[in-house]
């Protein structure tokens, strides 16, 4: 019995062993795919997730359902090894890895979002390309309303109410068009924001929006954007970002707490090591969907791989095509495995589509263009029909009607814990913490400077390097003093269940902060005496 | 105009809130609400995120919705001054606190989980009280099913498909009910687990379950948890737990790597330092609910709340309980406001309902008891009347509805990354790792011991306080060597990214590994020479 192992769970990877499941018997071959999660995240419809109007799991779909005769390994790839024909992936309760020996591989494992060379971005930009992502993204934009509704500072509260996102392909467009109708709509739940101005700014590298699509209806979704109060910058990008703006190519700085970015994406990390042939660091395939000199043993397919069709057009990262160039994939394993003979790929798309929400879209199919409403229409009926299995078509549906009903939702959920350490950026005449507010985290100065202020008066600078508000912690009691950034200043933050984690397991760590506590201590004694 | 201060956004403050909005004119007073999250969890309905016939945000309410004319403050409580008459809050994107005079104060913060006294509870026992549990929960779920549906070893599929529940009440019952057919229900899609025992298991520390019920109807719910395969373990309760078993009073060891708990309860942190009358930590109140002492001006309500009715019975902590009582709060602070008189709580309960699942319960509603389907039906029917708001019955009403003709779903949703620094145990004879996996994380040995073995050889010992895995992630390669535990051992798991993070900051930090690591690999060298 053969073994075919896919990596990737997104549409190329699971549409590959739905036709497996069909075209084998279950004596001629094993299917095991590996992904990380165990659904398939239903791409066109992300944006929804943040306005709540599909449920959060009915926009995924478990792979379990999708494709019942394949072995779903629910970890992370760590390692491939074309020579020895075994992939290697991250361990599960045990610390163990596991390897999986395979006689045919299909690698369809998607792209990530990259953010090198944009300083900053790690920290303070929202990626937004998994389920994850837009989770986080809605968490994060019920917080700031919760804490501009709060907010006394005028100037603070612009910030928290300024969106920016970056790229205005189609799924920026997208995320910008729902992200802007859910902030407009839940902002009548705040009563002290109803009077507010919210900006919403959309960022892209070209002259016009969607360049993909036919120029008049990119005309269109811009027309239809500004009408709805969003800002499009043209011809200019996000190079930078820290927690209190968007920094541009040409020098311009937005203000905001919120920066979402669907670009740029990268393939995985796990592919960059390959040994094969790229393009951008993609991998070169054939119209046949082979990976160059591994024919009839890996294919790769989807967004992490380069191949043309048979009339030499570079084939898009789209649903539509990675869907019919994994079945292609299937059809060619099968011809591989019987001997067959393995065939081009062929499709060319049917069409382009993009949301713009509130009841509008636009639509290019065989040809003729449609905008507005019907194509709206056209969206939702499309997309439906395309989603796999009754049982979310059902779901989807009954969402659809009642989000038409009911006002969208503010509910905030928080699967759970805030990572642990994490990195705060403050201004110059910002205070990290005042004398007397309770402590809770230790600080370790990155970059910039501190001062130390007791009464106002001050009794110390603090540099790079340099840790403070270690006393409060292991003390318990409230700050002793203030500390105030002196300049733009990076601070990393450690939690105090982390800290004292740390503090007991690594003495040499934990002395470090009881000899600077204790020294800390003494002065304050001498300067009392 | 007068300040009410409403701490708490379970039943009981949300109550208060609705019935303040009614009763005041808005140029009377201003309510605010401080809660951590900006939403009303629906508590009897919690045990039914487990399954997902329930979608995730229709289990809450917005506050905002429900109360809309009050301020809701979403931060956490920090410190109650009653003397000043003031509250402190913690900080939100600025690390500043927040404090909130009042002239008028309700608490009603609720419980907590506490696992005090109970070692390993902490980091092994699951804690079931609010959304983030329940989905926590759900996620740990599907997360031991996919692993054993992986696992070759049977003693470790039996330990991932064994899962106790802690408490027989109310909760422990409901949840265990609904755990149990969740599990089974999902089985069916793990093709190597149709054939393979699942053990559910229900330890409480009476002879009979459910002690608040009438005894047929508690004895009606053993016989149909046990007719569906689940074990109940009498007269013992859980004393600890580690990541291999939890451990029960009469010494009785339980091998499982699912061990939930709807017990014990405790009042949050808080309140524990408030200095005011006591009764196993709960504030004393009247039977108008005023805190004692502090009449006409701070009222405790709810499960923090230690009160009688007027005819002497103690108000026990549910639903139906706060509800009332904290429309009473909010006549009386009317009253107080107004110069009327207080009222004292006079309610003694219309009945208990406790729900089975898979179409039973059992209901003592006014003195008459139904036991199965009916209970079932009316189960459903009185907790959807009492849901507040017509967006969340037809939604939840839908829900149910599509429940009924799909099967549950299995899709493991993800918020947040995972929480940074980790404690794991390992067994004596279990490798940490082995020579050649690749390098993600440092440990440090909290207890136990530790050997190093290189192509088999032993070369190490490990004591607590000693480091390795350093220099796989110093080195970003391969582990040189494996590492398995003599004894019983606990280990702190630090991660890559937060291992990093630390070294660049804390210079001591760093160079306790950089010098193990230089020091190990002159070792290893001199060994190859």
């Amino acid at each position: 019995m053969k073994r075919i192992l896919i990596l990737g769970g997104g549409f190329a990877g699971v549409y590959v062993a739905r036709r497996l499941e069909k075209l084998l018997r279950p004596d001629e071959a094993s299917i095991q795919l590996v992904n990380q999660e165990n659904y398939l995240v239903y791409q066109p419809m992300l944006p929804e997730v943040i306005s709540g109007s599909i449920g959060i799991t009915d926009i995924v779909s478990p792979i379990r359902h999708l494709c019942p005769r394949t072995q779903l390994v629910m970890r992370e790839v760590q390692g491939i090894d074309l020579a020895r024909k075994v992939v290697t992936v991250s361990p599960g309760f045990r610390p163990r890895q596991l390897e999986l020996p395979y006689d045919y591989l299909v690698i369809a494992l998607g792209g990530v979002t990259n953010f090198f060379g944009m300083p900053g971005m790690i920290e303070h930009g929202k990626p937004f390309r998994t389920l994850a992502d837009a989770l986080a993204l809605r968490n994060h934009l019920i917080q700031v309303l919760e804490e501009a509704d709060l907010e006394t500072d005028a100037e603070l509260r612009r910030k928290l109410l300024t969106f920016v996102v970056a790229g205005g392909g189609f799924s920026g467009v997208e995320l910008m068009a729902e992200l802007n109708d859910f902030v407009l709509n839940v902002k009548r739940s705040y009563p002290r924001l109803r009077e507010e101005q919210v900006r919403c700014v959309l960022v892209h590298p070209k002259e016009h929006i969607l360049p993909e699509m036919d120029q008049q209806l990119a005309l269109f979704a811009e027309r239809i954007l500004k009408a709805r109060g969003v800002e499009i910058v043209a011809n200019d990008r996000v190079t930078a970002a820290t927690s209190e703006k968007a920094v541009l190519k040409s020098g311009v700085e937005i203000p905001c707490k919120t920066l979402a970015s669907t670009v740029p994406s990268a393939v995985p990390e796990v592919l960059q090591k390959l040994d094969c042939k790229k393009d951008k660091g993609r991998l070169v395939a054939s119209s046949a969907m082979e990976l160059v000199g591994y024919e009839g043993q890996v294919w790769a397919v989807g967004d992490c791989a380069a191949a043309s069709t048979v009339a030499g057009n570079p084939v898009p990262p789209t649903a539509q095509h990675a869907t019919r160039a994994a079945e292609l994939v299937a059809d060619n394993i099968a011809a591989a495995m019987r001997g067959g003979t393995a065939r081009g790929f062929a499709f060319e798309g049917l069409g382009k589509l993009a949301s713009l929400g509130h009841f509008s879209a636009i639509a290019e199919i065989m040809g003729v263009r449609v905008s507005g409403f019907p194509a709206w229409v056209l969206w939702r009926g499309i997309y439906l029909m395309k989603m796999p299995g009754l049982n979310r078509k059902v779901r989807i549906g009954l969402d659809w009607l009642v989000a038409l009903v009911f006002p969208p939702d503010l509910v905030q959920i928080k699967a759970a814990k805030d990572a642990g350490i994490v990195r705060q950026h403050f201004d110059a005449g910002e205070a990290v913490f005042h004398q007397g507010d309770l402590g809770d985290n230790v600080y370790i100065i990155e970059r910039g400077q501190c001062e130390v202020l007791r009464r106002e008066e001050h009794v110390a600078d603090l540099g790079p390097g340099d840790y403070f508000g270690e006393m409060a912690v292991l003390g318990n009691v409230s700050r002793n003093a203030t500390v105030r950034a002196v300049v733009a200043t990076d601070v990393l933050l450690i939690p105090r269940t982390d800290f004292h984690q740390l503090k007991t397991s690594v003495p040499a760590f934990g002395s470090v902060f009881e000899d600077l506590a204790r020294k800390r201590a003494e002065a304050n004694q001498k300067r009392s005496d």
